[in-house]
């Protein structure tokens, strides 16, 4: 099966412009063979922009784009081909007839990352796979080998576990200051405002970003669909906005308990008649980890929130 | 007019795993309102890694997939669209029958970058556009200003300079030290044996990196397309690998003089019959910045290289 698409483009936003100055010259070795050159790092930068690649169907049947925004120390090559080298929920969806948008936050691959701490605070995360993956629940603590017939996962495990180090790869440096969190946060705003009305996906931390923009500008979000997003703390935030847009919840499989997660969700059903959870385990689809779109059964996932989308008349 | 395309994809290669130990953890906000996490960078890290998006026509007319090698300090985004938000040359190449792989070079964009200093050397250089200015040939240095309407440019020049400042959105930074340019040759070099044969355009300090690459696997490099490249230095450069493989060098205006430059096609051309210079000044042509994929006559050089790629046999 083809797909017949008007072009693939990109653009830039959010980004501010930032003028450095009195900061000292330093001597670079540029191109093998040529002398060293002076390098000031004086003059005008730009900060927080966000990158979006946008490719548009020639025949869209879905009423909006679809916004795809990736989770924390990732790109949104998260949408991509899975590790395994199967195809990409970006692919899934523009076959299902939605013009995509998938974004690189600020401070993350082709969105580039300011100097720090020049510009950014500090020294940003780089999360070893071993860190990653527990949190990711591919199995438990210390379960990563390099080896790959060392591996320790969870029983039934639907991650492609072997091909760990190509989603490795992936990885991306990570700032954990609340600054860049309101950079982030900053040039998602006005993404939507850009580029909506739209529906957005977001995994993890992008949750957290894509719900605060939904309830900044509920006109521009027609639908949240939120895969194992960190959310908002329910006492701190007013879901009152978020009351008609249509949110789908998507939970894999050996989750801890997440009181905040529960509490928000608790909150915004109590003004929304238009949120729906889609605990995996519970409706007997096991093994799924955080990673739910790089998962074996990654297709199956993504065509429940084809058909939830098609419910809630998102497509034409 | 449209695209009929099989499908959008993507990969790493030429990663190489990197384990750290014995570092100290750090406690590191993560999400607002949770309490700070303890993270530590012990464990395996990818390093080196090169990122390709591959977009795959339903029926190429091209008999190669061509590959897309940007410059120094930039990443994949010079081939998409133009900062001015005309269709980039990724665009062009595909209507014209190419399947295309954008690449961003190891420690650049999607290909992310590793910690410094415990694995890359040293700091980054982050260019301002000040100094890229007069590097890119836009104008006289000290030429940039904030205000579009007062930036001083070369005359007639045909970068879209009102839309700078999304071209420096797409600005990432580069490592100048020897090692990352070891690092970065090497993952191309494992790229052009993983994806060739392919035709590759390759942009300023990418064409560094191309020249080499053929030269190793001249049977893996079909045609080298080179857009203002950066050469090797001849004295210290075998050519007689790239003696059978096609070359285009396309050259810009208001151009210093490079002696590196003539000296290496003085001695490919002694043993090359099948290399081929557009001085495009030379040929009418007046106002090509450094970035001539982005000026505002970026078509119609895209069709005198489409129109050497046909002459060259490279078309099925």
């Amino acid at each position: 099966m083809s797909v017949h698409i008007k072009g693939i483009s990109s653009f830039f936003v959010g980004e501010e412009l930032v003028t450095l100055e009195g900061l000292s010259a330093e001597l670079r070795y540029s191109i093998p063979g040529n002398p060293p050159r002076l390098s000031s790092p004086n003059g005008t930068h730009a900060v927080g922009q966000l990158y979006v690649q946008k490719v548009e169907l020639v025949q869209p049947r879905a009423k909006f784009p679809l916004m795809m925004w990736h989770g924390g120390g990732l790109s949104g090559v998260t949408w991509e081909t899975t590790p395994d080298g199967r195809t990409g929920w970006q692919d899934f969806f523009l076959r299902h007839g939605h013009n995509t948008l998938v974004s690189d936050a600020s401070e993350r691959g082709r969105a580039s990352w300011p100097m720090y701490p020049e510009i950014a605070e500090a020294k940003p995360e780089h999360r070893p796979i071993d860190v990653a993956w527990h949190m990711f629940r591919f199995g438990p603590p210390g379960g990563y080998h390099r080896d790959p017939k060392k591996r320790i996962t969870f029983d039934g495990l639907l991650f492609p576990i072997a091909f760990a180090d190509q989603f490795l790869c992936q990885f991306v440096a990570r700032w954990t200051d609340r600054s860049s969190d309101d950079r982030a946060q900053k040039s998602y705003d006005a993404y939507v405002q850009a580029a909506g009305p739209a529906v957005i996906i977001a995994h993890s931390q992008g949750g957290y970003y894509a719900i605060n923009s939904a309830s900044r500008y509920p006109d521009a979000v027609k639908a949240l669909i939120l895969i194992e997003p960190v959310v908002p703390i329910a006492e701190e935030f007013s879901v009152e906005q978020l009351r008609s847009i249509p949110v789908l919840m998507v939970l894999g499989d050996n989750k801890p308990a997440n009181e905040r997660r529960s509490n928000f969700l608790s909150k915004l059903m109590e003004v929304s008649a238009c949120v729906e959870v889609f605990d995996l385990p519970a409706m007997g689809i096991y093994g799924n980890s955080h990673m739910i779109m790089m998962d074996r059964n990654s297709d199956a996932v993504a065509a429940l929130i084809q058909d939830w989308i098609r419910k809630k008349d998102l497509m034409q």
